[in-house]
């Protein structure tokens, strides 16, 4: 089939990447009401959505990008949605070089905010918008709803900013898209966000694991359990995706399907980034750090071999009140996953910090209620906390999330020492609560590694009582210390 | 004081960098019979190093880059140590510039490893041999005797390794220094070493703050049991260097130095470097990360203000046999410091693979003997498990490595199990045991996460029975399995 010729300068919105998230992305547009210009490197696929798909709306079909440029209204709008990395460097080139000044390129895909923030800064001084956008949801979000995190400048949302409201998520009568901030803010938040998703499902791997090897139970008996939890505080997309799993029974052998698939879990590297991000910024994300090396683990062929059969302890054991336990576990979870999204927030005020970023948190976390993996009940009390303190230090510091961690901590410290003294690993909800520990902590053992790093490398230390670097001279007789 | 004319061509090596690791280098150089030819950018540096130690041994020093390059016999062998980064690439293009085919030039820097592949690569094209070469012992170790990590050609080795051999620290005889391998594999060790001896610090800095707020003992109590340990398998630099912080009594207050220091742990980023090349390997390495995280939490003043008063448990509880009690302490921090060990080699191992690199392991746990920060008795066991087998996955499967874990579990499980139970942080004690356990289960719970990432994102799953990519129609009625 011939595409039709396309239109000059009608469109209001274009994409270019007929993928399944770009051609979900355009019909979503479409469905909505603007006309929508379309695109792709090989133009079968562009046929393709066209074809299948040209009732649902408006659509504009480019066969080259001369066309797709010059089927846009000024000033243009132009979203690409390709693989992150060289991909997306290539066609921003390809617009840009037929793109004028005011005109607006928006990167919808995975990329990491330092090549944002690189772009956005190439383009400015081409008198283009450039602006790196999250987009969570995946496939079914893209096309019925996604939560969308656009950064670059306050007035490319004056133009983007009403058509992605309009074409996102929307909680109660809220629309899931809300400005982040400039150039890579929206990337940035995008990338917490996965992180916070890779603590929270392994928060739920954990609940799942521990229930089975301590009291015996099954997929399924499990599966009734998080759907119980998911009626309360723990409601969210995740726990109602993993009763589904749970619940279902592999046709092929019968069996619970968790128990067929190979427990290796694999990773797209934006929970990597998240935490690769943090070590720059100096902020501790243990339980998201801990989630990720724990899929590497799983995906360590070589040493899992190696380790098969190291002695360990009961996997069952004699769990007392069953119910108890179970509640015990629940609100393990609980605190633990608030853990990881507060150590997640303070990664995210770290960067604003450092970048000069104005970022809303209870906005954002009000746009992530809906349309996006983490979705969950309780961002609505997340919103809540930083409406009211917009600088709020630490997100487990609200006086409503305060309350909930202490009302679980004696659940949470049980929960880890049995799993401790029975050999089940629970590295997020032990690191989480050593995270709490420590920053609870008066003192803590920093000034013994304080002191051993001016021993042996005259890295000096403060004093409690003084201004200034001291360093002691420890070769020496008596021992003077001398201020730098 | 003017210098002496620089004779032409008569240096064995070269110091271009006079800080105090650069001068310590070259005078160990020189006591060790080499002519050492010095120069700094500016030439007051070069002139205060020759007149305060000019008698020590033979240096040429020279007031320019040219005299400088001039002054080294062919093949010239020239060693930068100035700050990594852009003055190290800068250095770099002024002697490379200045020198022929065959010429070496050597950073002692703490350079990233990736920056070493590309300066490696960029000089081999003008047929320079570019060494990469870790350096670890600090000041004092530079001056007497550091462990030395070349990287870099074989042949650049020829003429380097006897003058690197001959100024390295020696234990049994045995120079501290060996070839590494290609490119940057000497600095990528030494980054992890420095990794290793976050998590080492870390591990001491638990068991101190365990024994402190579990029996009450002081610090100097502690110091002598740290004492008694230095005697058996703990026996390391790092231990004997806490014994003497602990030791130590502030003049001007009276009270133990460790209770005066700001307890904000610093870090100059090598540790990061570790955790987030571990990530882009995707090898888990949870006790350095969580080492890592560890400093970066004691230095985030705004949370711990926000959580201070925090609910917590009793910080001195009632141990009944306080002798078992230590002992388990000791044997939690031997099992977690052998962790650490293991994912540090295993992320050597991954990076062998990944870059082409032939890393003897076995060699390189007998350089880390001397002279370096991590130095410890337990290298020499190390080095005889990777002598035994090269390429031994998981070196706490070794057999001897392996008693030691399974005579250290029940107390290792009791420490973390009472720490959590008491409100103690023990980050990297309970990480570490959170590995052990994960890397010996036989099903781990990330099957169920590979369930929920086909679930919301299409991510495929491999079966436990079949070869190839499954996805289940979740949506659909009777949720077919398709084979992609």
């Amino acid at each position: 089939m011939a595409l039709p010729i396309p239109a000059p300068a009608s469109a209001d919105i274009g994409v270019t990447g007929m993928g399944v998230m770009g051609s979900n992305l355009a019909r979503n547009l479409a469905r909505n009401g603007y006309k929508v210009a379309i695109h792709n490197r090989s133009s079968a696929k562009t046929e393709e959505v066209y074809t299948e798909h040209g009732s649902e709306g408006e659509f504009i079909p480019s066969e080259n990008m001369e066309d797709f440029v010059g089927s846009l209204s000024r000033p243009r709008v132009a979203i690409i949605m390709v693989k992150a990395g060289a991909p997306t460097d290539a066609v921003i080139e390809e617009l840009a070089s037929r793109m004028e000044e005011g005109d607006i390129i928006v990167d919808c895909g995975n990329s990491l905010f330092t090549d944002t923030r690189r772009r956005e800064a190439a383009l400015k001084e081409r008198g283009l918008h450039f602006v790196g956008t999250g987009v969570s949801g995946g496939e079914e979000g893209a096309l019925w709803g996604p939560s969308i995190m656009p950064g670059g400048s306050p007035q490319s949302y004056d133009r983007l900013g009403p058509m992605f409201e309009k074409i996102s998520a929307h909680v109660d009568g809220e629309p899931c898209c809300t400005y982040i901030g400039a150039d890579g803010a929206g990337h940035f938040v995008k990338m917490v966000h996965n992180g916070i998703e890779y603590a929270d499902m392994q928060v739920i791997g954990e609940a799942y694991d521990l229930l089975r090897r301590s009291l015996g139970l099954s997929p399924a008996e499990i599966a009734d359990i998080f759907a119980e939890w998911n009626k309360g505080e723990l409601d969210s997309y995740l726990m109602e995706v993993s009763v589904e799993v749970l619940r279902q029974v592999d046709a092929k052998t019968d069996k619970p399907l968790v128990d067929v698939i190979v427990d290796a879990a694999a990773q797209k590297g934006t929970g990597a980034w998240t935490v690769q991000t943090a070590l720059d910024l100096g902020v501790p994300v243990t339980g998201i750090g801990e989630a990720t090396f724990a899929r590497g683990l799983s995906s360590s062929p070589a040493q899992r071999a190696a380790a098969q059969g190291f002695a360990g302890e009961a996997q069952e054991w004699n769990v007392e009140d069953r119910e108890a336990f179970i509640e015990d576990v629940r609100k393990a979870l609980y605190a633990s996953k608030l853990v990881a999204y507060s150590q997640g927030f303070n990664e995210i005020q770290a960067a604003a910090e450092a970048y000069g970023w104005d970022i809303n948190l209870g906005a954002l976390a009000r746009i992530w209620r809906g349309g996006c993996i983490i979705r969950a009940q309780f961002l609505n009390e997340i919103t809540r906390a930083y409406d009211a303190d917009a600088k709020l230090p630490l997100l487990i510091g609200d006086s409503y999330f305060y309350e909930r961690i202490v009302d679980a901590l004696p659940s949470w410290r049980r929960v880890v020492s049995q799993a401790t003294l029975h050999g089940v690993p629970v590295p997020v909800f032990s690191s989480s609560l050593s995270y709490y520990d420590g920053v609870r902590s008066e003192r803590l053992p920093a000034a013994l590694i304080q002191g051993q790093r001016d021993f042996f490398g005259a890295h000096t230390y403060q004093r409690t009582d003084a201004e200034g670097a001291f360093h002691t001279m420890w070769a020496e007789d008596g021992r003077a210390e001398v201020q730098w």
